[in-house]
């Protein structure tokens, strides 16, 4: 069974880039993870990728050694088996509000004893390997998203829950629970502190913490500020910025 | 009926911004139309659209008042028909040949007595106008990809093709005309010349000449020469070079 | 941003007119939405859309003025979110049956504070507009179903749920709860009455209560008994009397 | 094997009633062809069905009794072989021009000996029957479309192709072969002529007539001028009057 | 309105055999559904079928005598409402561990009084016939899967739950409630004897037991055992297994 | 660049085993291509893959070190180079007649100055590694049809055709030529000696001989006998064969 290229970093003490992906067409898929990320996380909560068109994009990121995220758009266990069973090996779970919420992803996560998840992995076993059932449970990582108020005060116990590898942080949706307007990168004294304060809350129960960013620049900075995993660009995000200066260029130029 | 936009900058002396859609997705053609681009192409020839995903893009592309292209695959009348009917409003056709190419191109994009175009435009009547029917014809651009040894040869046929609006320069395949390996925004004197000279061969005979960049520099210096449209970058060009430049500064930040 | 045409026509006083998609195909959305009613509702409860077909349908009627409504399936935040992010502005939940289930409807619908929606709108920037953040909680309906026995039990308790704008009547499901069998139309005096009382109920916490007919006559009179909104016919409903009526008119011609 | 209901109403001396498929879902197939046609044609010439998606609808419409056509979107093999091996029964070729071209056409819808239909039909053996290769051959209709000049002036030639079954009238092209501009029900006596001319050539060949309408009253009325099968009305066609008579019946109710 | 296949054969006394869908494409699903089983369950759960590919699906299905099963991926009243809208006969629920799930899965199954199903039937009604609203709730199966633990301890309530019709037994997860690893065709005695413990309970409470095998063996022995329905094998399975038998024998002869 | 394993396979003097993929299904194209066979090919002629979902399978089959392969369903520029653009690296054409046809495959195929191709290849620069340009022409595999009367009369001229890399005996279609009902691993002694009569002009000619079987033992007969290439079965043929077997067996065990 091929590793989980993000576990496999973390165990060598690096910090993990991620690419996210908001346009559900393979070949954007197979483009994306071809660039040089660590990880690229499938968006199935604000992207464009339901479960009827997930598998293509799954093939198309094991074309190359980046390590294929899904977050799925709620805590549903058919979101999360479903996701497993055509090929993620690590799942971002949304408004993870409480230790409740994080055992429950955890456990569609697994299989039993440890958890629930039912069996019937989809992809052809010379894609899994002979070793799949003995090692799955291990290389899947559970990611739980704080980002609410609520998860915020019941920070310390979604970190001790049993089973969870990471958390992972949605700058805007925290910002609203933080009583600002939604933003990216926030420079905001309140976010960043937030943001310290549940990575330190992670580290102290044994966990990584993950950070959306939206540029190089915060990002790695947030890895010397300690963060495991930091998104750096989406897709549609790179592209806009991308053509944006194409055309000033352009006008520029003729001006 | 709405104008084509091409049509209009062209009437006031102005140049053509076009943008290029790789990925056939109606978020993906929605996100490149609104910009900037005075027109956009979705391009069936090498990207991923065909017939059958072509009608939500040329709906999102309605969204915006960037003018709707599509570069067919082939000089073929289902392709031109279809795409016409389905709402776009300047087809560019590639490696057309001959006058005789030119003509058949022309021939499809015009009902008779003009041309052969089969009546049946499958939008809602309130998309097109109650003028649809006077107007289409003399809205619809017709362009033809000049990009081959025997297009070449046949240049000054080709531009004097009765109905033919525009031709087109497909860099990489003229290289290949030219025997030299397919490049974009050449700089090599031959390829220079070849552009400047179909330039100077439409002009000649009143229509336009437009030319393919992959770059704002490249396409601002082809306006300057007198080229009339440029394209200057694609979805997947700008994607990629952006997410490029993210990677690099990530690690060279951390490095 | 682009202004909620249902709430314009309700602060004019005007009732609102709409149609019902249950093909869920692009071109049958441009074409119901070019038809000339006030809103048109996508139903992905009873008919065939499902999330991953939604956009292409909101951008094609986003190409007309008429407002674009869903019909989630369930009274489910992901249905609801993802709904909103791709471009609905009315949202119409079923099976609504107590107050809780209101106000979750509402907490779906209404970024925090009000609510609990989660940051990601996926159209363009220019689809939105500028002032999306600050106007999309006031411009978003939330319109709750009642049609169970339990909900017209609760009927004030549902009207009374802050943040909820209107009710709609589903009159198949309603005909359950009062004993009858299906059916649209309906001039059951139990229905009618049921139908009375649910619209004074909303009246008398001042939201808006919506009628869902099958005919323009049926239609019509709701609005004279004072209904807000009702729905007329459907794509499906329309295409088949339409057809019967020719293939009948062929026939009695023919004998 | 099925036989081709449009061969046994013939044989019977009956009057063949068609409607016409031009949106390309699978849900709307089954509709149009349970509600009493004789046959129901998918367009792909000025529809939305491409090969890509013909498979559901033909597996819809063989849910009913009513006979499957396909018009294609031109004189290709591809389209004709592929629609016949999907399970197509009768094959109508808009644009033919000359004898050269009913020949292809012919061509592509018979095996060999008499044709160069390649081998492969799709379709479960239990959905063909046992008698498949036997009857194939003779079951499957041959229709072309007479709607331009050229054809007009081949006409005789064109109907006095061997294997060819049968003429049909796209009356919105012929009057452009006309000199008229595009008109469904058409009574110009230039355009009646014409279609008597046709038909009189069709039945002086001993092959069958075929007129495209859009009401059953005119439909009606080209069979009793002699026409062996009449379209009556589009999915678009009857939806879309269907809708304007209900929002109209509704206003004038209201005012 | 059709009659269910299952309950036919039931009150005949007859075994059911059934098929298995997991590639969610139509030709496929009628491939499937041609080969003589008595029923083909279409999987939700552990298959590539979403809810927005299932139409085309049953709809080939409805072109053969074979009943149209489908396992949904949860106990989830959209997914067994819609499933059963779209032409669904039988329902299999996966994971039921308490009377109250059994009890949930079958309120979704039927219309009030006895359920809270709500009214869309969403195919034309010459494929439901006119007798539908009147036999639907009796002829639609409810079958709840036995397969963990907590399944396992409330046995007997679940197989007592009002309008359950049937267990079905899912080996693998099943193998995991009784600490085995998951497995097909099980002869482990722990696990014989697990499915003859729900056999007896099924049939103690008047309902019927079915047991999903992977070779037809197994089944015919499930079948001398009692078990009143056996899935035999899914399309993935016979190709995998066909495939490889050719590949060696093709080694074989040539080595 | 990866090379090309049935080019690898016939340098080592080593016969290539062949599946076949009707069922356009990225799970069943990665299925099928885990299985074991040296090369895969997608059916476009008769199968369910049109260009608008042949990326995936491409995608799919690349996961695994079988050899992608396309069979276009007609000698069409169009089809060829999107196929080559998406992935494939050998393309079957079929019906070839003349020296002409196969001429014009082969510069479908090639890149100028040796062929007429266009560039642009669609997949990432990671997949195709960079170089690419360079061996491209020399990768990819182009073979001609042969199984019409027309080709067998021209079977030295196609034969000879420069660039040609083999020919492909189509066993059913070739039964129509030799006046013979369709038939696979036909033991007929005209169909073996037209089989043989072919393999025999392509060594002459100092190109390759390959046969589409339907079992393991026919097709190492003809391995046996001198071909170089054999297809063994097909997704639907291996699945139809395990599926009767197992209800034979089934019927069989309970009799």
């Amino acid at each position: 069974m091929r590793p989980n290229k993000i576990k496999q970093l973390w165990r060598e003490g690096q910090p993990v880039s991620m690419g996210w992906l908001l346009i559900g067409h393979s070949l954007m898929a197979e483009t994306m993870a071809g660039l040089g990320f660590d990880a690229l996380c499938i968006d199935m909560q604000h992207g464009t990728t339901e479960l009827s068109n997930l598998l293509p994009l799954l093939q198309a990121i094991a074309l190359t050694d980046t390590s294929p995220v899904v977050r799925v758009a709620w805590n549903d266990p058919v979101a999360i088996m479903k996701s497993l069973d055509l090929g993620a090996y690590s799942i971002i779970v949304p408004m993870v509000n409480t230790a409740a919420d994080a055992a429950r992803a955890v456990a569609a996560c697994r299989y039993p004893s440890v958890g629930m998840r039912s069996w019937g992995p989809m992809r052809p076993a010379q894609y899994w390997g002979a070793d799949y059932l003995n090692r799955i449970n291990s290389e899947v990582l559970v990611i739980a998203m704080i980002e609410t108020k609520e998860g915020l005060e019941n920070l310390d116990a979604i970190c001790a829950t049993p089973g969870l590898d990471a958390v992972y942080i949605g700058p805007a949706d925290l910002s609203f629970a933080l009583g600002l307007p939604p933003q990216s990168d926030s420079t905001d004294p309140l976010h960043l502190a937030a943001c310290d304060r549940i990575k330190e809350a992670a580290h102290r129960h044994g966990i990584k913490a993950c950070l959306h960013c939206s540029s190089a620049a915060f990002a790695a900075d947030a890895v010397k500020r300690g963060f495991d995993l930091v998104m750096l660009t989406s897709d549609v995000g790179s592209l806009t910025a991308g053509v944006r200066t194409e055309l000033d260029d352009f006008k520029a130029a003729l001006a």
